[in-house]
């Protein structure tokens, strides 16, 4: 019955990252390999609460059919969230999403023919990659600094491939890497999408969850055109569970992604977003986003010292200041799943870095994920890693040795 | 910026479904239009206690990122489901779905390249035609009687169509005309799929809502080269706003779905699923489905006699056995979109049946929904979409008499 699969079937692969997270399910592993919030920081009572209230006071309309667009107290909340931001906006520019994952798989749809260029970072974020593949992207990578990506770089690639349709960026604390794109780089991409007339979808996860350092507005906030369409999501500042995101673009582009949604599940959990809304009328998120980020700040800082301690000295790693991971970059001839394999024989999980290049240009690096890991076990699976990685390269220059003696 | 959307924006029309559905939202106006279930018998108790244990037992995990293929104990309750109704299944055959409308959607992730031929019912589900439409199917549409769709048409087409891909069917109680295959046309249809090798993409969602006459296996029952795939839902037997369906499918079908699945969505809510197979647990279903045919056994009787009173003499109409609608078949000269305007100006809405021709081959048919009103609304409503029928009647009557003056 093979053959009845469409050509697209063929540009699926088996997939990373539910491997990925099959392992983190393990219980004797000690995981930096998801991208999962704290689950102890869900705010389990009071969500318990907006539940009850939801369904004493609304809750036949709150299990029934609703609207494409989204509960509109939702959709109002998430409007001024855009303001407070800096994205200059309306309730209709506003589409309630299952999970930012849907919101991505939509720019695929609405915006990819077979063989259109997509630009972005060189690695980037995994499960976005998978879900442009499905619409036979072809992508092309460019090289960051610790800035963000290298706008030289970028304007070089758009002179390339005119055949680009949009850069995909996540500007704050970027998905693996952990680094932000700097201020000036923001406002020169806006520019640079508007010279070479390409879309620029930021995908912005993390923004909110900035522990250290200043905040930069949106690459949406240099927007005139309605040229930047972005993307986020409840899933790191509330839960993820609930599959609750969005997309806030022109009118234009929500119409048509509406259109879109529709056909691909009529609408998002009308009960996930009457409880989320209510949630947001009865208590504090900011309060709660508080609590998240200094308890990442204090993990991401204890993973750092750890590395700087039991990490082999010539390995560089990103130091971010705000999200959830940290890149660690390896010297060119150490394979990542090698690492990743060594690691899982000692009950530690990571990410080898190999999967975040959609064209698998590089294999040396590593992501780490700190949120979802108590201090203790942080020690701990840093340590065993530590040990893996002086073990390992160790071998390396053994090897690179031997090969010298022989040549 | 509109010259950057992807050819298959073009597939996509202004969408029907969500202005039928913003039709039913205004208060004044008796529906018949939507699909909805009667609100009204939502367990919202039940599900109230069962967010409430979820909440309680597993609160963290029911709001953490969760696996594609759904939370297994709810597969496990589908997957018994699947056994009891004859299909021949096992765990493995089950993935959870973001309602019944992403399995669809799906399908055509899964089977259909630009140009292949789905083989469906005339008429059809609305919004299984639209999700269709933006892989870039080509509609063939057969032929039905009271008995479901005609077998000798089926092979004419199959015959004439060798780049077909699945046939689209809803056996039981079908979406719009409320009508039932019989019992042999579902083997012959199982007979003729392999003979011609091509798939059948079962759609079942009302099968459960049988309160008339026997009940027949599903298609896949009669399956025995994995060549069905089977789509069903918990929107009619239990509440739709939580979005949750499933495909059933050989194991070589589920890897596609939920690779594809993934980069849909990454996942089905957790805490649906779970406050879901809580519910599943705690209480029983089955009761509460027999409590949904009773009620809607009497509305649609309600309207049946409403029609035979109210509706001019020389109109057909189907007599479901199950399920959610009647199909009303108008004289060729009339315009069923014309009947619907003049019913919204009299507060009384259907849904025009062209609609539902993927091709718009016909235009002459209403569907009415009858689970959603009260036998009240049933009475008043069709009482008044009578009168416009009887009005709109006697001028197409005038006017072929005059007509047939002129000539």
């Amino acid at each position: 019955m093979e053959n009845k699969f469409a050509k697209r079937t063929h540009l699926v692969e088996s997939s990373e990252t539910r491997e990925i997270l099959k392992v983190t399910e393990r219980p004797e592993i000690i995981s930096f390999a998801g991208g999962l919030p704290a689950p102890e920081l869900f705010p389990v009572e009071h969500l318990q609460n907006a539940c009850a209230a939801v369904l004493k006071e609304a809750g036949e309309s709150a299990l029934q059919y609703s609207t494409t667009e989204g509960f509109l107290p939702l959709r109002r909340v998430i409007f001024q969230r855009m303001s407070r931001i800096g994205i200059n906006t309306n309730l209709k520019n506003v589409l309630v999403t299952s999970g930012s994952q849907q919101a991505i798989d939509l720019c695929g749809r609405l915006f990819i023919d077979g063989g259109d260029t997509i630009i972005c970072l060189s690695p980037t974020y995994l499960a976005a990659i998978n879900a442009f593949k499905t619409y036979n992207a072809k992508f092309v990578e460019v090289d960051m600094d610790d800035e963000g990506m290298i706008m030289e770089e970028l304007e070089k690639k758009l002179i390339e491939n005119p055949n680009t349709k949009f850069i995909y960026t996540i500007p704050d604390f970027q998905n693996p890497t952990g680094r932000t794109l700097k201020l000036e780089r923001r406002k020169k991409m806006v520019e640079l999408a508007s010279q070479y007339n390409v879309l620029i979808v930021e995908d912005n996860p993390y923004g909110a969850i900035r522990f250290l350092g200043d905040e930069f507005p949106p690459v949406k906030h240099f927007d005139t055109e309605g040229r930047v369409i972005y993307i986020s999501t409840f899933s790191k500042i509330l839960t993820p569970g609930l599959r609750l995101g969005w997309i806030c673009a022109d009118e234009g582009f929500i119409e048509k992604y509406v259109a879109f949604k529709q056909a691909a599940d009529l609408h998002t959990d009308s009960f996930a977003q009457r409880m989320t809304a209510k949630y947001l009328e009865l208590y504090d998120l900011e309060e709660h986003i508080h609590k998240i980020k200094s308890v990442y700040k204090e993990r991401c800082t204890v993973m750092l010292s750890c590395l700087e301690e039991f990490f082999p000295k010539r390995l560089s790693y990103s130091k971010p200041e705000g999200g959830l991971f940290i890149w660690v970059e390896l010297p060119e001839n150490v394979s990542a799943e090698h690492i990743f394999s060594e690691g899982l024989k000692n009950n530690v999980a990571c990410v080898p870095g190999t999967l975040f290049f959609p064209n698998r240009t590089s294999r040396n690096a590593l992501r780490l994920n700190y949120s979802n890991m108590s201090k203790e076990k942080i020690i701990e699976g840093i340590k065993l890693l530590g040990e893996v990685l002086h073990r390992e390269l160790q071998k390396e220059t053994t090897f690179l040795d031997s090969k010298l003696t022989v040549n």
